[in-house]
C-alpha cells in the first residue's frame, strides 16, 4: 500500500507538471485501483491534472487497453467474417441504429450491435427495443453470437462485464467534475466497442444544439480521437460528423422510435420517411458497409438501396427481432398513443432554431406519464415557413400543458435560416 | 448528500475552467468535507485543480478562514498588548526561534510562539525544545497565557485544535500531489498563525539549496502571497527572504541547537557566535520588534542590542525555559557529545557549494542513532579557502563512516563563488 500510493502520487506529479506518462505507468494506475491499492481521491487528482493538461495518444490507448482488460472480450471469431459495429454520441430522435443494423445485415454484413441506455436528454436504444414485447437484450456472448450466426445481427444491451474499469471510472469523473476530457470520452467510448469485438466501427458524431459536442471543432476532436485509438487498437474505423442542430427524425420517445425505424425499412413506404433521418441512415449504413467489405461508398450505397426496395432490410429487422424474442405482430401494430396534443406556432415566420435538449427531456417525461408508445412527433422543420397557429410539435399521450411547453422551445424568426447538410464531415 | 456533491461537482467544475470560486463556495466546500458531505476524491480533484489553475487571493482568503473557522481560535486580549509570532518555512540549523523568542521578549514585546517538529530534512523547533529535560510543549491556551504574562514569551506545540481542517487537507494533498501550490502553502502556514492569536506576524522564508522555495522567484511569490494573506485578516505582517544555500547556524542536530542559541543569547560570548546566525537572528528580531511597537528597524535594532549585551535576553530564555517546566541547569551543561570525526575536505580549494539537504537528513541520522546531544557542526562556510584534509564537519555521536559521508556533500572548486547576504529582501 505504501508503495502502491508512492508510485501513485509520482504519477500524479509529472501529469500535474504536464509530462506524458509512460504506457506501463497508466495500466498500473488503473490495476491499482480496480485493486483498491490506489484510491479514489489519487485516480481523481490524475484525472483532474489530464483534464486540465490533456493527454497523449499513448496514454489514451494504455487506458483504453486497460478498460479493455478490465473485463470480458467477446470475440464473434466463429462467424469467419468481418463484423462491424456502430456508435452514436447520443441526439435527440436518433433511432439510426435499429433501421442501419439489420439493413447493412441485409447487404451481408454480420452486425453486432452492443447498445446502451438513455443517457441525459438523449435516447438509448435498448430502452427503445424494450418497449417490444418478449423482446430481450440482455444477451450472452454465446446468444449474440447464435443469434448474428443464424440472422445476421443482433443488438445487445453492452453489459457489465465489458470493461467494468470504465464504469466505475466514469462515476468517479462524474462525481469529481472530469467528464468532459476528449481523452477520457475517446476511451469510454472506445473501450467499449473494442471489448464487445467488432472489426470495424462507425461512429457516429453527433453535433449541434441536441449533441454533447455543440461545436464542429469539438466534435471533429472527439472524432480524430475515436478513430486514430481504434485504429491503433487494430480495428477498421472512420467517423461521421452528423447535424443535431434539430431533432434527427421526426419520433422522439422509446416505442415511438421503434416505428420510425419501421417505416424505413418499409421500401413501399420510403416516401412516408423523413428525408434528414433517410439521409443519416444511408450515411452510416454505407459507411459500415464500405468499411466491412472494403468496397467504394458508392458500392455500397447501391446495395443498401436496392436490400431496402427489396424488402429484405425489413425481413432481416423482423428476423432479429423474433430472434430476440420479440413479438413481431405487436411491432406491426405499434402506433402514436391517445389523446394528442398540437403544439402550435406562436406567431407566424420561419422556424429558426429549436431547443433541442428541451424536446428531448419533455419527450422522456411524455413517455415517463404515457407509456411507451406515448412521446413528440415532430411536424416542422428548421427552415420551414409557418403560420401562426399552425402545428410543429404533436404531443401523444401526455396533456396540454406538455404541448404548451413544447410549443416554447421552438424559435420563430423573420428569414429561414442556411440550410445544413446532414453529414458535416467524414473523418478517416 | 446528493445535493451537497452537485454542489461540489459543479465548484469542481468551474475551477477547472479556470474560474475563480465565491469565497462562500470555498468556504462551504471545506465544511462540506469536514462534515463529510463533500467526498475525499471531491477535495482531490478541487485542489489539483487548483494547483495547475492557481487560485485568486479571494479564494485562499476564503481557504484560510475556513481551516481557521474548523479549530479553537487562541485570543491573548487579557494581556492587553500586541502579541507577536514569527514562522520559518523551514531550514537547516536554524536555530532562530530559540534565540529570537526571548530576545524579543527582553524588549517588551510579548511573544506567543506556536512551533511545529521536524518536516522531511528540516529541523523543528519543538523537537529541538524537547531535549531539555523536564521542558514541556503541549501547553493549553490558558498556560501559554499565563507563561506569556509572567515571563514574556512562551514556545508551544502547534496542536491538533488549531486548524484541524489543514491537517486533513495536508495529508490528502500529500497523497494526491497538490503540495506545490503557493495558495495552498501560504493558507497552511498562515491559518495555523491566524489561529494562534498573535497580532504581529514575521515570515522568514528561506531560499536556497536546503529550503523548500529553491529560487528567489518561488521564495518572493510565497512571501507575498503569505503577507497579503496575514494583512488582509487584520494582521500586521512582513516576510524576510534569507538565504539558505549553506547550514544558517554552525549546529546541525537538536540539542546542539540549543547550544547554538544559547551561545548566541551569552552577550560575553557574542563573539563567539557565528555571524551568519547572528546576521539572521538580528533581521527577524528587528522585524518583529518594529511591527508590534511601530518603531524604525534602527530603534528595534538598539533595543535589541543593548538587550543582549545588558544578559536580559538570556535570562529571558532561561526564564522561559523554566517556566515551561525545563531543567536550566542542564541546559548550561548541554555539549556535543563524543566520539566526534571530522570531515575533511577532499582536495584543496574553495568551498563553492553544500548539499544542504544531505547535511539536514545527515544530522537527522546521526540524532537518531547518537541521541539530543549527536549531530552536525559545521567548520566551514561556502567561499573558504580549505586544503585537503581540513575539517569541513565535526560528527558528533555518529561514526567515521558518517564523517566520509559529510564530506562528500560539499563541492570544491578553483575559485571562491561571490558572497551572498543574508537577507535577500523584505516583502511588505
Amino acid at each position: 500500500m505504501e508503495e502502491s500510493s508512492a508510485f501513485a502520487r509520482r504519477a500524479i506529479e509529472r501529469k500535474r507538471d504536464g509530462l506524458a506518462l509512460a504506457a506501463g505507468e497508466v495500466e498500473a494506475f488503473v490495476r491499482g485501483y480496480l485493486a483498491d491499492d490506489v484510491l479514489e481521491e489519487q485516480m481523481a487528482s490524475l484525472l483532474m491534472a489530464g483534464c486540465i493538461r490533456g493527454w497523449s495518444d499513448g496514454e489514451i490507448d494504455a487506458l483504453t487497453r486497460a478498460y479493455v482488460a478490465s473485463g470480458r472480450v467477446l470475440s464473434f471469431a466463429q462467424l469467419a467474417r468481418r463484423t462491424v459495429d456502430k456508435h452514436s454520441t447520443g441526439g435527440v430522435g436518433d433511432a439510426v441504429s435499429l433501421a442501419v443494423v439489420p439493413w447493412v445485415a441485409a447487404c451481408g454484413v454480420p452486425v453486432v450491435k452492443l447498445s446502451g441506455r438513455a443517457l441525459a436528454h438523449t435516447g438509448g436504444t435498448i430502452d427503445k427495443l424494450e418497449t417490444i414485447p418478449g423482446l430481450r437484450t440482455a444477451l450472452s456472448p454465446e446468444e449474440l453470437s447464435s443469434i448474428v450466426a443464424s440472422v445476421g445481427c443482433a443488438i445487445g444491451a453492452a453489459g457489465p462485464e465489458l470493461a467494468p474499469a470504465d464504469k466505475r471510472i466514469y462515476a468517479l469523473r462524474d462525481r469529481c467534475g472530469s467528464v468532459p476530457s476528449m481523452g477520457l470520452i475517446a476511451a469510454s467510448v472506445v473501450s467499449k466497442k473494442l471489448a464487445g469485438g467488432a472489426d470495424a466501427i462507425v461512429f457516429d458524431v453527433k453535433v449541434g444544439a441536441g449533441a454533447f459536442m455543440r461545436t464542429r471543432a469539438e466534435a471533429a476532436e472527439l472524432a480524430r480521437t475515436m478513430v486514430g485509438l481504434a485504429r491503433r487498437a487494430g480495428r477498421s474505423a472512420v467517423a461521421l460528423l452528423t447535424d443535431m442542430e434539430e431533432p434527427l427524425g421526426t419520433r422522439i420517445g422509446t416505442g415511438l422510435e421503434i416505428v420510425e425505424a419501421l417505416e424505413f425499412l418499409r421500401a413501399g413506404a420510403a416516401s412516408a420517411s423523413d428525408a434528414r433521418f433517410a439521409a443519416c441512415c444511408e450515411a452510416v449504413a454505407s459507411a459500415m458497409l464500405s468499411l466491412a467489405l472494403g468496397v467504394p461508398d458508392e458500392q455500397a450505397v447501391r446495395m443498401l438501396r436496392e436490400a431496402r426496395a427489396s424488402g429484405a432490410a425489413l425481413a432481416r429487422f423482423e428476423a432479429m427481432i423474433r430472434a430476440q424474442g420479440g413479438d413481431w405482430a405487436s411491432v406491426l401494430r405499434m402506433a402514436p398513443c391517445a389523446p394528442s396534443f398540437d403544439a402550435a406556432a406562436l406567431r407566424a415566420g420561419y422556424l429558426v432554431r429549436a431547443d433541442v435538449v428541451g424536446l428531448g427531456e419533455l419527450a422522456r417525461e411524455v413517455v415517463a406519464a404515457g407509456g411507451p408508445l406515448a412521446g413528440l412527433q415532430v411536424r416542422a422543420r428548421i427552415g420551414d415557413r409557418v403560420e401562426a397557429g399552425s402545428p410543429l410539435v404533436r404531443v401523444h399521450g401526455g396533456s396540454a400543458a406538455h404541448a404548451l411547453r413544447a410549443a416554447e422551445l421552438f424559435e420563430i424568426g423573420a428569414s429561414a435560416p442556411p440550410p445544413r447538410p446532414i453529414v458535416y464531415e467524414r473523418i478517416g
